[in-house]
């Protein structure tokens, strides 16, 4: 359970990025962003957001998880839609005039908002994602504790892997591991043996390991709604030295980009960096970005790009994954999660290793 | 692979529902109206549909998969955003002056759009969803395939039952058998025991299983993007005269709401009859629709409501769900899966039993 100050503060934090805006009353639908203003974990509703309350609007079959999950919010229970139910409570609060909507929100959503409420409407985006980009101390506990089950998970996966196996399995069992150490599988696991391991999201399916294959993971297990975000490597076989230099190649750029994380540091600082190692050796750049933020979402603030145009700030959470991949043959991506202090970055998932000397089958 | 020529009629069909609202072009936008019409299986991408071609909007990540999976369509390689893409081909085809564009699309991508594409936009629902309720053969295969390994999981998941077990593993070696057998889970576990599964939408957690719990479990497989959706509620010890009671109730409002499902019958009535059942015994009503499409997505049309208007048609596949919830006590839900036929409607879940004497663990 949250506790209330911290909430106060994700709220008052929400509040202040409001008055830069001259926004007084704000509807939140993005799921992560209610639950993280509220507490509430379930789907369906809505949080809005005045200068001295938050409302928490759901229906029924909620209702009784929001008295549990809800801290500092004011539920307020839908008879029809929550478009009606929000015109209702907007007619009784009496002095709101105009509400900033979150512009995730969908065109039906719009349209049945027009009708239903009576106030002026403006769409906004991301006033609460740069509050969740900074972690405070409850999320980072759940996210070190999927990390914990997820480290635990890869041990009794790696143990499995042997020749004959398909994707399929591995990824069910390694999903299976999650659940048996008190998670879930955050996202859907990547499972890639072989020259299938080229193809960033490759879907698992029934090709067999076979010796010599790489072995390309990315999983990360999921604890109270929060996940972590890894991927290793493996070879069950002997490396050749060109498999040694590319993964090794991958493992400098992954440290490149690493020296590069720091707060007041560029989000696309890291990025070049991975990139220049792995073209300085002579391969091929991969498609994908260099990092990102996860938590609540998969994917969320910052994201490591050349193109971006932010800093990064002390207390983020997220992803360094460069990556070399070649068509027909391997890839090798290695994935590590990593917090921002306050001169420079420490590994969080220290503890699944990335040596050279340990990714061969049976080593872990 | 889907032939040629199934492609050629689901797109036949979605031509001729715009050509009654007078559209001459229409930009899909949501994932399963994009697959359904073009074979692709991929994200990010957008299908614009005219009276004599299909194009395929995509990127650079996706043009393999997109080279071998469409159907019938022109794929369009897009250098920056979709939206720009879909500007560029409208000016190169000239004669469009004008697009539906689904109002499942996000406010984000309407503004873009609207900057973007010189032609008038008018957002419409529904162009795609009518066809995808009855399936063809193709997706008949699919999810007959999706339930012999739903078929398979749950008997190896029953013998894994014992006392001492928590949800959690439960759920997690169910997904394992899913994909041991060629599959995944098409949706999140509904796992409960004892008084948990008096909530619907429980989620799997630590509580362990104890003798005489009840176990629901709602769950279905997903083979090649279709899946299926069953719930089984099994009973660990010995059943009370009461548990039998509310058990062979809900199997009386199952079989009430399936003598209603027949070509031309309104939604409305298998729902009616469910739930007169149930309130004939004095038992409580449930909170949630007695049934639903599922496919492409585990929800889509059509839906069994009270307040629907729609009739059903032959080749529909839907689920019948009734259910009875004792908050703090138990729960007890059936679901199966039916396809419409000619003058009813046919068992596609048979081989999984749901009779009284067969629930009880070790039984099956």
């Amino acid at each position: 359970m949250i506790d209330k100050d911290l909430i106060k503060r994700r709220v008052e934090a929400v509040r202040a990025a409001m008055r830069k805006k001259q926004i007084k009353a704000l509807l939140l639908v993005k799921v992560p962003n209610v639950t993280y203003t509220t507490g509430f974990l379930g789907h369906d509703s809505w949080a809005f957001i005045t200068m001295n309350k938050v409302y928490l609007l759901t229906d029924s079959r909620y209702i009784e998880q929001a008295e549990k999950e809800c801290v500092n919010c004011k539920l307020v229970l839908r008879k029809d839609t929550l478009h009606n139910t929000l015109g209702i409570l907007i007619k009784e609060l009496k002095t709101i005039h105009s509400i900033a909507v979150e512009d995730a929100i969908g065109l039906k959503d719009i349209n049945l908002l027009e009708k239903m409420v009576k106030a002026r409407l403006r769409f906004v985006t991301k006033l609460v994602e740069p509050s969740r980009s900074i972690k405070d101390k409850f999320e980072l506990a759940l996210i070190k504790t999927a990390i914990e089950i997820t480290a635990k998970s890869l041990k009794e996966t790696v143990k499995f892997l042997r020749p004959g196996v398909t994707e399929n399995e591995v990824a069910g069992f390694l999903d299976y591991q999650f659940r048996r150490f008190g998670g879930k599988n955050g996202f859907d696991t990547i499972l890639a043996f072989g020259p299938n391991a080229s193809r960033p999201h490759h879907q698992p399916g029934s090709t067999k390991l076979k010796k010599n294959d790489v072995v390309l993971m990315d999983f990360g297990a999921e604890y109270e709604h929060y996940r972590c975000d890894l991927t290793r490597t493996f070879l069950v076989g002997k490396p050749s030295p060109f498999f040694e230099k590319v993964y090794k190649t991958v493992k400098a750029a992954q440290a490149a980009a690493m020296a590069e994380i720091r707060p007041g540091a560029s989000n696309k600082m890291p990025e070049k960096m991975a990139r220049e190692t792995i073209a300085k050796n002579g391969l091929p750049p991969y498609q994908h970005g260099t990092g990102h933020g996860f938590g609540l979402e998969i994917h969320e603030d910052p994201f490591l790009a050349i193109k971006s145009k932010d800093t990064l700030k002390e207390g983020m959470i997220l992803t360094v994954e460069p990556a070399i991949y070649l068509p027909g043959q391997m890839g090798v991506r290695i994935e590590d999660n990593v917090i921002i202090t306050k001169t420079g970055c420490k590994l969080l998932t220290g503890i699944m290793t990335k040596e050279f000397k340990d990714i061969y089958l049976g080593k872990i």
